[in-house]
């Protein structure tokens, strides 16, 4: 099992369709995303929910969490039975996200990856690909990395998500 | 849990969103378009994968198989573990597929529903939301119903998906 | 050209897709989803431009209105130089916003074609669609309608889009 | 009026974004993808539309590009009555895609942008959007360069889409 974390528009999708095109083995993509979308409409702007607000800011209530905390047992229950699972995070819980994480792997063998990009690269980015609420970016790059443990760390300021993903793929096989 | 079986372009999303609109309590979706999105790109349209031929039918190897079997368990796992759980699938392997769901459900209590649309009106509903190659509908309507049993069926050919969920949504409470 | 004026959810475009499968001649389509797309992502909820409420109700401002006029001067310029043109839009000014193609159409020929939806059923299907904020199809079912002229009017609330485009396409050849 | 062009996975879109966000005035975007989205379905993948064939070559054909040509006229008329207008552009026939325009323009001032990428970094980002034909990238990254004369020049292999766009918008202004 592979986890990234980072920051909205770090390029974290982009880096995960990489390594599933070079790693030889097929690999099953999940993240946040699939996971919101998977959330009743009316739990986006919903208190218990998750809140999108203008600024970029993001919180979640204890429904959010109390589904994200099953939905964290399906995805490792299917690593566990052998499948083959990278999953993209933002945790905006920091070191709490990644324990939610630890708490369901238990033993299960797990490359984290921090994926970082500058602050300002980031919102940048943001406005290019035009399908986010402006200032997640900024409001997230550097907090949802604050103490959490990696076993890697890729910057996609000045690197390509292709040359990301074949330095994380180097430390799977 | 609910597991909603019908061919392409039947309508279950639109069924399972009005769901999870009426359902009182937060209900978590997923369905066989999620599982795919989670595939590598590659395995659509390579052998041991998914193929879309250009007329509409869809045929899956053992690659697939073998990860929709332990994504099957994870999604089970979510429901086990509390949640929740609308999931829309297509039974292309009818009773067989049926059988995959219940082998990993055991005792877990499930709604079955089958979501029917008449051959016709599915294939112009195809070509009305343009996203689908053509032929899948006409292809599905019928037979991923064979052989499959249902606690409850409905038919979208003339109720509407909200109609349709109160009728769904009835049953669970 | 044809233009197809109807509220949020009544199936415009679900026709607009049938209309270019069934007539034998190949016909562009624009209108007002893709002039929004053609707009700075700033106008979207700004003083100006357009702010979709939360309750669903839209207001446009002034630089809307005068970009909108500029499009539309376009769209019929490609008519003029030969091509086959639908345009699907919303008349949120009602006549007025007929008034303003009627002023860049001059002389060309124009079939203007209602698409009316009950307003309960469409409310229905913009919670099955799952990509529209709640309320818009309610707000607009009838005002959009009132004092505009059409040469052909459909409903989709019991027919659907394949069988209105067909009705369309009658009356084109 | 600036017509950027450039081959796919290049970051036009990116880029058009960008000015639109960095540009004071508003400014309308249009381009060949949205021309695309116009066309009926059927002309993708058929003889006289537009071919993306599995290896990444696009190939287009007569009915195409008959409809291309009053969609430039018509984009060019809505800049001669007083709109601001992006487009971008992959000019699949070179110098004659640019002809094409320059036709159409007569004296309105336009500003030509060439977007540029690295054929190998191009190819790469196409994996990470994942909702391309494999191959385009490379196939294009050159040969809509060929012969085609520029006001300006960016490349975004090393520069981020924020900062082409801020250099192309010191031009403007």
């Amino acid at each position: 099992m592979i986890i990234l974390n980072g920051g909205s528009s770090a390029g974290k999708s982009g880096i995960v369709r990489c390594l599933q095109a070079v790693l030889p083995e097929p690999w099953l993509a999940f993240g946040c995303d699939s996971f919101v979308d998977a959330l009743p409409a009316r739990m986006q702007a919903a208190e218990g929910g998750i809140v999108f607000a203008a600024d970029g800011e993001v919180s979640v209530g204890a429904d959010f969490r109390a589904l994200e905390e099953v939905w964290t047992e399906g995805i490792v229950t299917m690593a566990r039975a052998g499948a083959r699972v990278i999953v993209d995070d933002v945790f905006l819980g920091g070191p709490a996200s990644q324990q939610r994480w630890r708490k369901s792997l238990g033993r299960l063998p797990v490359l984290w990856v921090g994926v970082r990009c500058d602050r300002v690269v980031a919102a940048g980015r943001e406005v290019a690909r035009g399908d986010r609420v402006q200032g997640m970016a900024a409001a997230q790059a550097d907090v949802v990395h604050q103490g959490v443990l990696y076993d890697l760390e890729v910057d996609t300021t000045h690197t390509e998500s292709m040359v990301c993903a074949r330095t994380i793929a180097a430390h799977v096989s």
